[in-house]
């Protein structure tokens, strides 16, 4: 079920225009799938980033990662680190099911790579999570092997935001949050550029809830019985796409500008939240085979590199704010009621 | 010149009561000091800010430092971030004065403590720094080493905030900047603690300035002429101290707080922002002549820190607008005026 | 099969005394378990360590981590880095069944502590792993999730060294590597604490290959056929104990050290190595349902820590060269053959 | 006064090639330069290394930094770390000298840059430093402005090692360190390029002093009366340069390799040594007043980089040898008498 994004109610954060889905998949080749576990006691799921079409294992993107706050358990960013690629999709799902995308993916990577393992390297599979406990029975370990698989093959430029794939059972300022995801778009020399970010948001207190500036927050707490709501945990996954040619090192730069993205949105970064930022541009291929001992990539000018930040701080606050608007209230384990923006849209409206 | 904080307009920031002074030196033993150029196209000057009262060598405090963006030249961050402590006062200064910064600092340590360089090892001076060269002659190199031991004498716990000292010639969202200070008040288990910050604020873009989550930025804009304004450039360089029995790690947890306290006053991090946080505690002393091989530390039990990342938070943002309602419309080389936030306070009062 | 150690064969590594059984064991409470899988072309495995025979989950220990080399799939990390504790036992096994590790953990923790999850946060997993694959039939994910219970039930403080365990297909200077273990005794004040190391070997290049400082790599190359061995590739990782008590800070400056102890043997750290340290210290326990809000902990007096750094370097060396000198001579897939340290004990005596 | 470096006397430590200086400066376009006080207990300097010989403020060399032990005072480095340029000379001198050679550069570098503070950025000063205060009265602090642009002024292809410049009062493994130096040629694509290397020693106790993987430190030690030497303290500084074009991620991951190098000379890395390496690369010059939006930078194949770090390695263990070698015995302060590693030249050769 699609539900509207913030703009389409005529809410408009920030001050650079937006792609035209407004949306990571704005970024050629980026593409999104879902599997969504919705089923009583059982809210939650996969999300698959596809960072291109190719190969990926032979035709590694730049990257970067960063670390918030490292409450989390994602796997492969030491990898990223060091050599500043990744080299696989990238899997979204809940805290204890981490392992099995790691297996999954280890899976996916040999199915189409025969040389992985044998005659060349391993490969490095990137999982991260939030904590859908609350919500989702999550000592089930309901994710299994082949629901990864289903979410990669789901891969697509249109997508659902919300509650769908492992945003089924996240909650965000004492909302149903999940999937979110915004663009904007820059323009360097004439040039157009996509800066996509897409999150799965699970974090933050209800009372601290600002959405463009407007501190809404405690107005919504009012009208919520029984908010026993307290501190800021859970955790936040931010994914960041572009076709802008960046170093790793300059990937790194832009996306430690999603902080003040999150900041916008009200949370002062809780102590057991996992914050975890990966980005990757499109622009550069390096090359598992490369033979050339130099080889060439482009970057941006440093200078110019301002842009870039302000959209990503843009970006992150509307992404965050699309995972709450287009999530539906949500009834999960224990008969825990979990509501939708949606349900408060005329405090919303009203700023 | 006293100038009233925001808090005696009236405007409350966050929710945490604030200490006495509602400054970095309700934290006991902490003082703070000033020496300002305030001449012309001189518009410079020092702040020091002196942990405690005995001897800082031989007494060390426990400390921590982060990096939110490195476009900076502050020393004394390695030796910090490898021992977890700080053995001198932190001076703050202009970016091309940071030597004489250290060696004033090296003579002042010197002075009291005999054995350094001779018996034992040397001493690691803090000296952070922003660029005033808008407003200030920063080539001319007017800070002379005697002014920093003017400033280490002048410490107190009374001190001017606004444009004095270090913040003579800063400018922070296109408004004069400078010195500010806030402070907080926490309860663990019925004992209280202060969390203390000073800024010393030289950054972002008036489009983005946010007062409160006002976002009052652009009109202001709209009553200055010729607002050349552009870019989120400059630094600001945050100091925390507090009471509380921290670990250097905790501590580091805690300074990383202030990143959302900065973006909640609209900045999006520019590129050539130095933006670098210290933070100690006085609860822990580490003897430079300690003779037990085992000593005992207190620490914050991890799962109530969550008041402490809120108080820093909101004493940051407080102590930034307390920076900017301090400062008064300056005149400086060039004939450059940057005007106080004072001049729009129907604005500011409006909210 | 027990294979001797390499001061068995009177090759005595450093000058500090190692503990009663030269292991990682002589930390109390600390023990070792394995899983071997060796049959034709499936030689893989797991090794478990149990820091303490408590509830990990409830009772977690300070802890640290540090990559030396980044090109590894090790889980856990981050969560290291920012709580500085561990709440899992820690696994070792084969790149692409980290998953299988982390998902057996989970299971694991679940079983013991039913709180996770419902009532309480989430769990970390520590899954560290090198690439078995030029041996072990990688590809065929050989590694179930019954072996990791049954490495962690086999947990004891005698256990073998050697191709044994995630040492079973493990390679290390173009020889057969795998598990070692070295410890050192150092006294602080009459007191004696135990410097606890376990490594799992998979890296180097014969060329390289240093003993105890004799340079030995070059004379065992000549004496093998075919010797294709080129790069320093593989990985290696080590773990730390130690009943000394550490801060979380002071626990990585120590594992740092561990660098200089790998160096000792020749290697000069290739790119493709996956080189990861893990250090905890038993000494302090960091409650789950802490109830103070104020705790205290012991750390040594840091003037004191060069004995520490000058065990961990000498008892990391040790280690690896047990790790070698402890394996037997194996065939895997392929034919593959990689020959023991043994088989060259002249060599080795000489010196 | 010339002497003898190590492959002099017919010790050749590594197996790669060295350029025909087997010094930093074989890299073109480096230049080092020394201003020596060596007056009774006045043992102190100043080195300077200039990267190239053209602006170096308007045309940056990408670069980075690697803080081994944080045990120091360096100046520059968390700008390096974000921006992955250097801009200045760099100046190695004594600890408390720091601030005077910050002063200095930023004196040099607006003589000719008349833009700096005015109308664009400030100046980000590279100054590393040892504490030479065991041989020299480092309290007096006898380093003037002057004497850095004396340093500066002598840069010169040719230049001294050993106790010379800033290495005149240092003192490593117990006997006379200083100023070393030392170079590797590799090959790619049939193209040679220059691995340079240059070290300001002052670490390390002589009971573990190791040459070519000859544990001769305690046969020297024997030969010493009234040896008090104790612990592994002071400092080492480790500068890298290099013609072959790299990203500032991989000039990182190169100097890194410098501990390997360190260790190989006997070093377990002592708590109190500030160990930090910077590096850079002549192949990619980063234009200060660059127009272009994407600029193109070139970058080593990650799968060849091995070469480069075996190189490293080689060097850096070589540099540190030839700063022992060419040091003279010197008495300093209180008559402290340092001997030569040339005294013990039999030993030396015996290998």
């Amino acid at each position: 079920m699609y539900n509207k994004k913030i703009r389409e109610y005529g809410i408009i954060i920030g001050s650079i225009p937006v792609g035209n889905k407004n949306s990571i998949t704005d970024v050629p080749g980026v593409k999104i799938g879902h599997y969504t576990l919705d089923n009583g006691a059982i809210k939650t799921g996969v999300t698959a980033i596809m960072p291109h079409s190719g190969n990926l294992f032979k035709d590694k993107l730049v990257a970067a990662c960063h670390v918030i706050n490292g409450f989390g358990k994602s796997t492969g960013l030491i990898q990223i680190e060091e050599l500043g690629t990744i080299e696989t999709p990238i899997i979204l799902t809940n805290t204890l099911s981490v392992g099995t995308g790691y297996e999954a993916i280890v899976r996916y990577m040999l199915e189409s790579n025969e040389d992985i393992g044998v005659s060349t390297s391993t490969v490095n599979p990137i999982v991260c999570e939030c904590n859908d406990g609350e919500l989702n029975d999550i000592r089930g370990l309901h994710i299994k092997p082949s629901y990864i698989f289903e979410a990669l093959n789901d891969c697509n430029e249109d997508f659902l935001e919300g509650n769908v794939g492992a945003g089924t059972g996240m909650i965000c300022y004492g909302l149903k949050g999940g999937i979110g995801s915004s663009s904007r778009v820059i323009e360097l020399d004439d040039k157009k550029y996509i800066i996509g970010v897409l999150v799965l948001s699970n974090f933050g207190s209800l009372e601290d809830f600002t959405l463009n500036k407007e501190h809404i927050g405690p107005k919504i707490k009012k009208l919520i019985d029984k908010c026993e709501e307290s501190e800021d945990k859970g955790s936040i996954i931010c994914i960041l796409a572009t076709d802008l040619p960046l170093s790793s090192r300059q990937i790194k730069r832009v996306i430690k500008r999603m902080h003040p993205g999150i900041s916008r949105t009200g949370s002062y970064t809780g102590s057991s939240s996992g914050e975890v930022c990966i980005g990757f541009s499109t622009a550069n291929i390096i090359s598992h085979y490369e033979t050339e001992s130099i080889i060439n990539i482009s970057v941006i000018n440093e200078n110019k590199i301002n842009k870039v930040f302000r959209a990503t701080v843009e970006a992150t606050e509307e992404a965050i704010i699309n995972s709450l608007i287009c999530s539906n209230t949500t009834v999960g384990r224990d008969n825990k009621k979990v509501y939708s923006l949606v349900d408060f849209i005329d405090i919303v409206k009203k700023q």
